[in-house]
């Protein structure tokens, strides 16, 4: 029996023992982005460093100007060194009334199928994910007494909340994280029996805006039509940052997004990929983006613009009167290629800026910058790694391109140097970010099989 | 010294006592929109029956399918019989902390003018101001043994929540509330020397949308461009409402609106407005209504849509892509004329079904309907309010046009067939359903006086 047989074996017997492992970091409540949380984040941090600890790693909770981010390193063996990046903070759960149980006590769910599925906020994203990796570590450790190459743990606790303190944290810490290649457990599969490595994401910029009107809220009777509605204002500026097609009009959006070559058109047209199944999994019929667009060309090679929060006046129950002296939204644009971040931020700014009165100011608040990023299928670690998961899985691994954005992975390849393999086990339909999120037992177990195996091939 | 002399001077001696009455109202969170505040609600109705019958009324709380209604009758004498109209709910008082203090606990604060103002939700609108018009009757019985007209006094307790009871109730109780005219104190002054008479009110058609999209919240990453985003939608619908001069744009929303008079805008020309303090009284400085109207046309005579709240997605400190599964607003009409608020409620859901994908759907919520109302002005009870005004404030009290709508004023009169004399001692500046919310004392002091000298008239 080989290493690796012996390895699978072990991976096989302790699947409860894992879980139990996963269950521990899913019952902290590391929701980055809400500072009452703070304590249990970094309580989470710790967590994590001491379990790393167990598998050999020298590890360590390193501070931040935000929530710390925990470092191990394994090098007991030569070879291709790894970094490995995660990120143990998590989403927001609410609204808590839509889960069907607590949010943060996981369960093990088993649907009408037979089939299994761990439910929880960050059952997936991403501390089920990354798990996968961290197990298959333990395995090696506990089957061969040591890891097969050297790695670096990366566990980042600032990913949900705009990971303001990373680069300044890969800057300072640049020399220790030297490493030949990057890898992160943060995507999905193709479908629920065929892996998938990312080759491509979109990145990112965000922003929130406040429409101030009136220093005060105004009764409409006597100041309706008179009185500028910030409501109004920014219903406006939503409305005119698309037209009729689906088309962004900022300025300038398009600058560094060109029309896919069509020999990648075709091959995507290929993929057994069904725009109203996909829809249809979550309600939805139409596409709703830019037409004359395939829904895969508009997830993986086209820049978006959606807003995921607005508010202004009185939302409550019942009804209110007012015209409110503030409106908001939280507005993320996706990008392509070499879309510029910084400089669809000031375009967006000056579009805001052009719209809004003159009695009236705009306040805007960052939220996030990133490019978009793709790397070289030939190279070998994204070879072997395809080569590894299509062992595990029994059906080749796509190279697919990726609608999200995981701003670290810019970061690795402009401020390390580093090619990143983004291999992961999610499904489209695991809800991250959503209430019931779940991550499928199968994808557990059979993810912690794929990185024993990519530790081999490598 | 005439019986008046003598009301007027016990109104004077009696200042304390009577503030301290209005203290004990405003302290009762009658608020009606919210479900949590009902037995409050009702404590208040409760509270305001005794109230009447120390003065004299056979008083009583009646129930209806919502919150009671407060019923009082003193017929002792001889004369025109007047309904007074009030309403003992209030507006909620969030957001809680832009008030200086307890929202609910009255406060007298000395301005540095030396003026003073009572400060509460509420004490303005209504409870303040239809205190004046209980206390001058208590003091006609205090001083003379019983009131010198026969009085029902009718508050309601859901005019801040759609009023959706009082229609039923009036048609019920039409007998017991026959009358000769009605009386209202729930309108402002022309300015704080100047009092005033308000002879038209706009109407108002309220309504509550939701858009829904996907089934659940979806994270913008993977579906973003392809998945309908209601916030998206309803930006796209609110925007539309209003052309770039600002007039509303649903077909047929002008029908009944007719152009003023030439003699009535040089009326209102004629009057001391100035559009600059108007606005700048709340900070703005730019009319945001229809090109080419005045201020006073726009508020006064023009219909008006104001969305009044709105909120979708994450809203919550710091950022998630979501796609919300719905966004919802909540849009009133103020209406004109011959405006009619049922053909306006069906254009308006019309309009939003148009813009509403196939895929998603749309639910509309009523909240409240009501014509516009005016009366003329040379009926005797109007002149002799308008004498017994000027006696009071040694200033002609003015005839004017409303923007506000008080829904009661228009089914009192196509109900019971009255005319209604809409008196009030309010301020522009009285934040009414804002934080804040104050009433001068003297309009307090002074509001007594007037309806002392009004009944006196009568």
């Amino acid at each position: 029996m080989s290493d690796l047989d012996k390895i699978l074996t072990h991976i096989d017997a302790d699947l409860d023992n894992a879980l139990d492992r996963l269950f521990q970091t899913v019952r902290m409540k590391s929701i980055s982005t809400d500072p009452a949380y703070a304590a249990e984040t970094r309580a989470c941090a710790e967590w994590h460093s001491k379990d790393l600890e167990t598998i050999g790693f020298v590890s360590s909770v390193r501070e931040t100007p935000g929530h710390p981010i925990v470092l191990g390193h394994n090098h007991d063996a030569e070879g291709t060194k790894v970094l490995f990046y995660g990120h143990y903070d998590v989403q927001p759960a609410d609204p808590l009334e839509l889960w069907d149980g607590d949010a943060f006590e996981p369960v093990l769910v088993t649907l009408p199928d037979g089939s299994k599925e761990i439910r929880a906020r960050g059952a997936s994203d991403d501390k089920g994910q990354m798990m996968t990796f961290i197990e298959a570590c333990r395995a090696w450790k506990f089957v061969t007494g040591k890891l097969p190459i050297p790695i670096t743990v990366l566990l980042e606790g600032e990913e949900e909340s705009g990971g303001a303190n990373l680069p300044g944290f890969l800057d300072a810490a640049k020399e220790e994280l030297r490493a030949d290649v990057a890898m992160i457990c943060d995507t999905n599969m193709w479908d629920k029996e065929t892996p998938a490595i990312t080759t491509s994401l979109r990145g990112l910029c965000a922003e929130e805006i406040f429409i101030h009107g009136s220093d005060r809220d105004l009764h409409s009777g006597f100041y309706g039509s008179a009185a500028a509605n910030p409501n109004h204002i920014l219903a406006r500026i939503i409305a005119d940052l698309r037209d009729l097609d689906g088309r962004i009009t900022l300025p300038g959006f398009y600058d560094g997004v060109p029309e896919l070559p069509q020999s990648l058109k075709d091959g995507w047209a290929k993929l057994d990929f069904s725009e109203s199944v996909f829809l249809g999994e979550v309600g939805l019929s139409v596409p709703a983006g830019e037409s004359g667009r395939s829904v895969l060309e508009q997830t993986w090679s086209r820049p978006t613009c959606e807003v995921n929060g607005m508010t202004g006046g009185y939302t409550g129950d019942g009804f209110k009167t007012v015209i409110p002296a503030v409106a908001s939204a939280k507005i993320s644009f996706r990008l392509v290629f070499d879309q510029d971040p910084h400089k669809i931020r000031a375009a967006f700014r000056a579009f805001v800026k052009s719209r809004v009165p003159s009695d009236c100011r705009v306040e805007f608040t960052e939220f996030g910058s990133g490019r978009a990023v793709a790397f070289e299928v030939t190279a070998p670690t994204f070879q072997k790694t395809q080569a590894a998961l299509s062992d595990e899985w029994g059906k080749q691994a796509a190279f697919v391109g990726g609608g999200g954005s995981i701003p670290v992975t810019t970061m690795i390849k402009e401020k390390l140097g580093l090619d990143v393999v983004m291999a992961g086990f999610g499904l489209s339909d695991d809800r991250i970010h959503s209430p019931n999120e779940k991550y499928s037992l199968t994808s557990f177990h059979k993810g912690m099989r794929s990185w024993a195996r990519v530790l081999a091939a490598l």
